[in-house]
């Protein structure tokens, strides 16, 4: 039987609030729940998920760069830092993990400067939109690639 | 019991020669099998799924009026008038369903003159990257959402 | 007695679905009813009009091309082709017919793609927010126009 | 018996010489004649214009501040201040009437500069190109909707 | 017992109408009470104000230019005219006096091209988005700021 | 002996109307004559060329889609299509053949907007600005071009 | 006797270094007699501040977030990450507090990078250019604000 | 003998307070020095100058046309007017007559937005940077293109 | 007889190595052997060719001076000055030859900075793409256009 | 008796072809006939001029080089190089003498391209629109103020 | 004898993973190898070194404001807060020490965003694209420098 | 024993003026200096230099392209043509020498049209600040590349 598959989720700045957040455009739920779900659905699958949420831009980076020697991919919503960070992007390209990018709310329906993602062009896919479904789908597209492609 | 959910799937310009073109970016997979494996996993969801291509921008406008009237969702490749067709945009926003809109490669990773998306800012959400993969999970988040809203 | 000056009346894509669309933006009425009005009304001044709808661009191009022999100006509201089709810009310069472009929505008024016309520098005027009655308005100011210049 | 609408007809900078002016763009008619004509169209349409021309924007600006007070509806043609005076477009944003835009010639068929108006997005509706006839086509959509919105 | 310091206030186009205008963003406030109750604070201060509005931008240039000869400081809204006014720029900055720029809404809130002041590269101070509260403060700053450099 | 080389010659929107449209630019001659001309250059040659004309897009996409199966090469003149169709450029990418890209006018002498070409970057080669001269030159350096690498 | 107002006082990268930082711009003041200041404004006014400085992102939400929970508004000064963080403007558009953001010096007559703030778009007001008396006003009109909206 | 040639010389807001502004820009001469050296030099050489200074842009456009029936030509600092006045411009266009701008400043050595005139694309010719001298050279250079061509 | 058209041949920057540069791109092939057979092709069509290398700008204005008094047309690769030198593009307009325009590789494919010529505006035509074949295609097309408008 | 000032005029490329070149915009006059115009206007004020054309940026170069050691100052046109040179521009920068840029036709009216100087920033003034005038008038300027700052 | 200098050597995020990053471009060379190079090459000279790499951009800061009072001077390789970081620059530029930018790769021939460094305008010198070698060389610049100021 | 590496050192336009040239930027120092310095140090390191500086584009070109032939390696100072000349890139392309690009002055710390290189896309890599040390850093660093890669 094959190792199960880990995989890293990753939660930029101000997820951790989700809740309370501008909820007419993200629906109602907390980020315990979502990593629960996840959690659920990675153990169905025969896979294993670990989460972390930091409003720090160097946290996320260093569990990146610790997630290229234990993982074998990682579903990150980087919040804020996705328009900004060119550090973040570095330490996802230097580890050789396929990425899926995934957002709560469709990016390209707000804020014009919300509608660049630094960390589209390196990564394996995006999955934008569906609230916490993001999560879900784009977790399941990780795993099948991953499959796919072991 | 409840009516099953009608999803039509549309696919634009050049994704009908699928299997021919630009193979390391999308994989080998005929535009036909997609469509069978979306039809078999709207089937096992209970639900049904019309697949359409077209080379013309007007037939799949047209296409998209009538969907409007018979159809719960749609799942759309707009192919390259994702990004120079207002008109195409102007018939999904007019229509009363929910979008998805998916790309089989990543478009943010493509030409910069790719990365701008003429429908992504009226759709309910978008999947890319994933080859033929996209679909499936755009497909299965739209019918998520359906049942979700009902 | 003279000949009646002939009218081309041309609407792009979408405008066919004119009651569902955004109503809050046009208000309520059907092509046909716009259509029905402009003929009374060219009736009343002793001209002729013939209405087109499609959502191909090349239709309209092909029906340009065909007025250019038989009509004595255009009345046109190219829709979303308004802002994209170099194509159709080509087409109404190539006949030597005066043409007016009108919207029915403020365009000035709404998304920033949608304020610039490729059509507007080479017609002879344009009537933009008045709703149905930009079509009204536009069609009086074409036919003293011809009148004024016969 | 309803009481007869009023509306101000505002002429901006250098259109007191419009006899003077590039004839080949707008055609030989003095602004006396514009002013008689809509007079006289007010008149058989049961309504009052009252027609004023200045070449200072403080001027145009105190006119418009009074009309908000006095009439039920504006046509401006604002000249070179179309492009230029946010203070124009305040003052007519700041009064509660409708706003009609007219220009003598197709601002979009001349400079790069003429082609952004800053009025254009808070007006009702726009008429340009159709020389002294845009106001009288002008002044009609704004009677009607006067009426129909009564 | 030194000399009362002297300020003039000044307000640009359409501040005169501040009752009726957008009354969301603003506030119900009239430009009488904004004066009187600047007065009021100048006195307490031992201070004297001297308040003019202008719809004229030569009008708010020439009282400028006179505020250099009898003045010690300057509060401004400019208005409409923030965003256009080269000359008005140049006033203030050829006098020798410290300029307080002051605006009832945050400008950096609203449209694009209310973003940029052509007049706060050359003013000591920005106050912005207190409503009527602005005035006051940048009043109270600019005391504070000729006292400590008296 | 070799079979003779196909080549599809494309004529995309407006390109029926030739002898019609601004005749400065172009010169007197109709599609019919430059067809003509191109099928005896090609004979002389010892080649074959079919020629299409469409205002369509979709049905010059499907052209080129089918030409990819059963041509050698494709010279196209994609009018106004040039400057604004992602999907025409797709087309000519996805198939293997070369292909010359050939406009009557020199584009570069002409409206901002008709400078850039999103075909050009794709296609072996560009003639531009020698009127129907530009069809001649272009078909001749196609096969030279498949002669040299057959 | 109503609980007294509390606000969190903000000062974001290299603001602890005051006294040392060019000091022709923004005079001679340690952030230690700033916060002194705010202290003794906030109690002769019935309130109470506490002041926090951090050269790192991170903290700075941290301390955003908390804020939201225990505070009934915030003063921030976020230096460098004025121009640079959305993850900070997100945290501060997530919590329901009011904002006042102040600037020592006059952003807008520096280095044209330092003219854009992204955090302007989402707060009550700004408040730049008068050094450490940015600060006094700023809290000053939170204040009054946060008793007028009470 | 041929009649004077009459010139105008106009000098647009803030140029009335020369001696106080920016002297290490402009050198100390008051506007009047400025305008008796105009008088004197043109007297010298056979012809007239009237001299006008307004704050106001609508008082310089008055005069503008006034001067179109009866002077021969115009010399014109626009000052700050010169960036942003299209109104200004369209004066100068309306009138036949040829026009001179001049600068006392190099306005191409100093902010961005200066160096931009509206004004230069319609005028005879341009003299900047020399000063006072600028007025008398560019005197100088009108009355002789006025000679040539008369 | 006629006397035999003359046509001058230019060369810029580098050219000269041509057999060393980045074959892929433009194949094997020495400038003397495209000069040799130009001249050859130009004898075998009753013309003659003067072939012209330098690294030079001021040189290459200097020829080409020198051919708009001698010669009747113009071949020119203008290398790396395509982009860069308005002189030559001044030198190219002054003179009254008819000029081709021809590049070895297709430079719509290659940086973004090869993509905009100064010279394209003022030239006839354009030939790029087609290797040494580039100025075969070229000359033929010049010595065509000669012939028909001698 | 003082010695002489020296002046250098310098010109750019392809003004050596002056009498052949557009005649429409720059009416008819030879280089030499301006140079001997210069020659003789010194004379007469007790100034002496030498006069240097090329077509080479380089040797421009060297002589503003040596006209620096032996001159008083400098009248340049630098033709196209205007718009391209920075080495000219760091040349004459370099350099510790006043520099005249003069230009025959008024460059803001022409071309975009042409609209921007790198000279103009580091020059003393510009005269540009007067025909050989320009140079007269440039002299004469730059005499006036070599002798006022001697 | 003097004391011997103190630099601190700074490495930005990623750079402690340096023998996995992107191989082809950087050469195998670990961080701990670069920092005793440095540290040998320091103590040759006479100098001393501490070096501190972090992913954190609040510790890099927190670091640069320690050495402004313990060191004489700053290499610094921000890697991807080179192009995003305004608080980093700050602190450099609130230090009074000379700081030498540092990259491994030519950071002008990879992505256009990292083109612009915000930290290059306010360093001594910068050294890219020698990979370790940028280093040395960099220290190397620094300690001359040092030498030559003290 | 190995032949020594030979290096050819360019300097580009006003290089050779170094001792004039704005000398606060700078420092003192002669090019011969410079040049003696670089052959002292070459020489010590067993490799040879050969230095070369022109006023003329074309002769650096024509010395990159000999360079090519006879050198191992070049270090190029451009001056002004560093902005402007693709051409000079070309040469440096086409050779196949590693080249270092060096600058006085930190060029990202002057004009805005200082910061882009054309050439820094295709050198090995670029030393900028250090004055005349940048140019013996920038041959130290190239001498080691050289050996490492031999």
């Amino acid at each position: 039987m094959p190792e199960p598959l880990r995989i890293v989720v990753l939660h930029g700045p101000n997820l951790n609030l989700l809740v309370f957040r501008e909820p007419s455009l993200y629906g109602r739920v907390t980020l315990e729940e979502i990593n629960a779900g996840l959690t659920r659905q990675a153990k169905e699958s025969g896979a294993q998920v670990e989460c972390f949420q930091s409003n720090h831009e160097g946290e996320l980076i260093d569990r990146i760069q610790e997630s290229s020697r234990i993982a074998d991919g990682i579903v990150i919503n980087p919040g804020g830092l996705t328009h900004t960070s060119v550090a973040l992007r570095d330490a996802l390209a230097a580890g050789a993990l396929p990425v899926v990018e995934v957002h709560l709310s469709n990016i390209y329906a707000r804020e014009e400067f919300r509608k660049h993602s630094l960390v589209s062009p390196i990564v394996l896919g995006v999955v934008t939109g569906f609230g916490a479904l993001s999560y879900t789908v784009g977790l399941a597209a990780l795993l099948d690639h991953l499959r796919a492609t072991r």
